[in-house]
């Protein structure tokens, strides 16, 4: 993914990960120097359904707009932190 | 959670998340230093089935074992990475 791409995505993903990845509140996860293709699985997972229950519909929702390169380039993004 | 017994648990977890908490395969997550509460909200997500897909299955068997208590040591110890 290109992590610059990533950057400009990540707006909206900032006000519960942080705009540094260090989630704001614990219940969140930290993203900041997660491994990259694991992030690109979750999203997808959050995209697909196979996650549920507590923030996943946010999640979901969140993902709703994303297309697979955007979703490849906030990993890169995130992983780079 | 008590981050000793977590250490003590954490055996079966280290194959894929790895010693240190630095995932050996990069599809898989990094736990080390992930917020705790969020570590045991996917614990618990995998063992109740609300997390499908990829390796879900592998992580849902292996919550199958462990009590609340179980959950609440090992976020506790990785967190601590």
């Amino acid at each position: 993914g290109d992590a610059e791409a990533g950057k400009a995505k990540a707006a909206m993903c900032a006000a519960c990960h942080g705009a540094n990845g260090k989630a704001a509140i614990p219940t969140y996860p930290n993203l900041a120097g997660q491994n990259a293709p694991y992030l690109e699985a979750a999203m997808k997972a959050y995209k697909s359904g196979d996650r549920k229950g507590g923030q996943a519909p946010v999640m979901t929702s969140m993902m709703a707009s994303l297309s697979d390169a955007d979703i490849a380039n906030l990993a890169a993004y995130y992983s780079g932190l």
